[in-house]
């Protein structure tokens, strides 16, 4: 069983990993936190992008000699392979690491449990499953993109507080405080690209960018999904620096060569199907995760709201709701879902609820009723 | 101007207020704090029922000698006139208080600026207005009954994330956690009546009075508003103890001679009318209140809810949101209210946001929009 100190390293070890974000993707965020005999933190390190050195060789690494016969405590198993970097294994092993503390295994090919097996080998006691609900969280992009080859999906709403997205007349302007404004800027700084459909650049002109005055990064890359190529006159999002994507089934009727050459907006085209929202949209998210996007923020309408939630492909859903009450003639944040009861409800794990200005803040990972 | 011992003494009589709770009506909730000539706290009281001492008495009575040359720090005007008790002015005046510091001035007609007059017409220093906001929302129930002879209406629901009351077939167990369950037997202990409307009684069989095993006192009234009379076959609210009151226009047809003879419920008429439940709710209101009813608090379904909101009948709107999605299929939480847009839009002040255990509760008062 793990120790106290060991426990409490793994948090620390969960804690470090949260800034490698986005920028390690497809690889997993790591921590990693070397522990000497005395159970006193001798390093500590991240995995801060891909390419660069894993969590556990810079921890080794700030530890020095200090690592002999210590302890390392990291978020994943380690690795056994070359790949960008030689494998971590090896370096845990020449350190004189005793005893290796994991919260959860690899489900990479190339590790996958062969990673323990090695330093098992080696002599060094290995103990897993520590804190791993939290790892699995801190992973959730990592893995879903091993499981099923596409980009994380979160859908992020702006809801009153009977769940309408706008009024009769489609007003929406203010519906979260300033303070869920910023929260949102800041979300978009998280994440390497942001979905939207058709309607809403035609219906509200939003720039999609981040706009945190803290996030001086890379812009998040803009997605546009239309059925029909419609993107009306809206030009905010195409005025405001950095890349668009316009995702359209193959050969629609609208020129797009506006976008090509004026905005230097990729096309990309998907064989058309009637499946919701002109093309195939799991399609859509295997590209952008072979394109490096991990997580896609995704603010849209009802339409490709519903599509998402109907064909399982959001991940996690973050909604914003603000105290006031447009009536049942305001705009439903969805259309049908296949919902009969409240066996087939969708619901939320890992929930994290927060107060946000005066709005509050539900966001958790999307579990799909099984009616 | 108050000075900062002054203010801390209006936040403390504030808070010891709070207890008088519904016991009070129709008399408001009052604290009040004597402080000596070196501001400190030499006696703390309370208005803590209806016909018993006031604040200022209690206050004045712990106090005693050391009341003199002090100051009385209370979070409504004084009384000046011989009610169920002698008039506050006059003690204030008698103990030798030299100064007083009010949060608001009393509406009520018998006092109105005449308690302050007597006072300064005595040489005594007066000050109001010290956290008057505060105190407005402490009285809240006394302030709307001055007003409008009727009882404060806290309109309590349960929503999905996206607002709808039930799934598609009807469905409703649970949308709230445990937590916020155990909030709502919390909240009808600090009502004198709960209301519903018979749709909820025929569909659901709801109890309605409070399992707070905290609260051992008298359990509200429980009040059914039909437009038939039909209430089905739903007798757990009738099974339970406490005085049960159904509200229902003149001459309906249902025989509502059973629930007279086996339940002792009492039947309330009101001439019929179409203005959206059968009869006018507004008078139904004001006969609670005159009842003694100062807050009811209605866990009603979408009609009741939405004539209510409507007619503007509802004063506080207090929702649970709990973390599942049940689609555009789900029942809405209201019809349609004349929202055609955000400026019209039903909007809450003092807005309350908390956590309730995997909920959120958004609460506050409503302002109605005036498109």
């Amino acid at each position: 069983m793990a120790s106290l100190p060991e426990i409490q390293a793994m948090k620390r070890a969960l804690e470090i990993a949260l800034p490698g974000g986005k920028a390690v993707f497809p690889n997993p965020m790591v921590g990693a936190v070397i522990l000497d005999s005395s159970s006193n933190i001798v390093g500590e390190g991240f995995h801060e992008k891909c390419g660069g050195p894993h969590a556990e060789i810079a921890a080794l690494s700030e530890a020095g000699a200090a690592a002999s016969s210590g302890t390392i405590v990291v978020t994943l198993e380690p690795c056994c392979h070359y790949g960008r970097t030689g494998p971590c294994t090896d370096a845990i092993i020449m350190a004189g690491i005793r005893r290796v503390v994991i919260a959860m295994s690899d489900p990479h090919p190339n590790v996958s449990g062969k990673g323990v097996m090695q330093l098992e080998s080696a002599g060094i006691e290995v103990e897993t499953g520590v804190l791993f609900k939290e790892a699995e969280l801190l992973n959730r992009v990592y893995l879903h993109y091993l499981k099923t080859s596409r980009s994380w999906v979160t859908l992020k709403m702006a809801l009153s507080m009977a769940g309408r997205t706008a009024a009769k007349d489609g007003g929406s302007r203010w519906l979260s405080c300033e303070e869920s404004r910023k929260q949102v800027h800041l979300m978009r700084a998280s994440v390497q690209a942001v979905m939207t459909g058709a309607g809403t650049v035609r219906d509200d002109d939003p720039r999609l960018n981040s706009r945190s005055p803290e996030y001086t990064g890379e812009q998040p890359v803009r997605i546009v999904v239309s059925a029909t190529g419609d993107l009306g006159n809206s030009r905010k999002i195409f005025d405001n620096p950095g890349r668009i994507i316009i995702a359209v089934p193959e050969s629609v009727s609208a020129d797009l060569t506006e976008f090509q050459n004026m905005y230097e907006a990729d096309i990309w085209e998907f064989p058309a199907d009637s499946s919701g929202y002109g093309f195939n949209l799991t399609l859509l998210l295997e590209r952008t995760a072979s394109e490096g996007f991990g997580e896609i923020l995704c603010e849209c309408g009802r339409g490709l709201a519903t599509t998402l939630l109907r064909k399982q492909l959001v991940n996690t859903l973050s909604v914003f709701t603000t105290p006031l009450i447009l009536g049942g003639e305001g705009l439903p944040a969805f259309d049908e879902l296949g919902i009969d009861s409240m066996a087939s409800a969708i619901r939320l794990e890992n929930v994290r609820s927060s107060l946000s200005g005066t709005d509050t803040h539900l966001e958790g990972e999307v579990v799909y009723g099984t009616d």
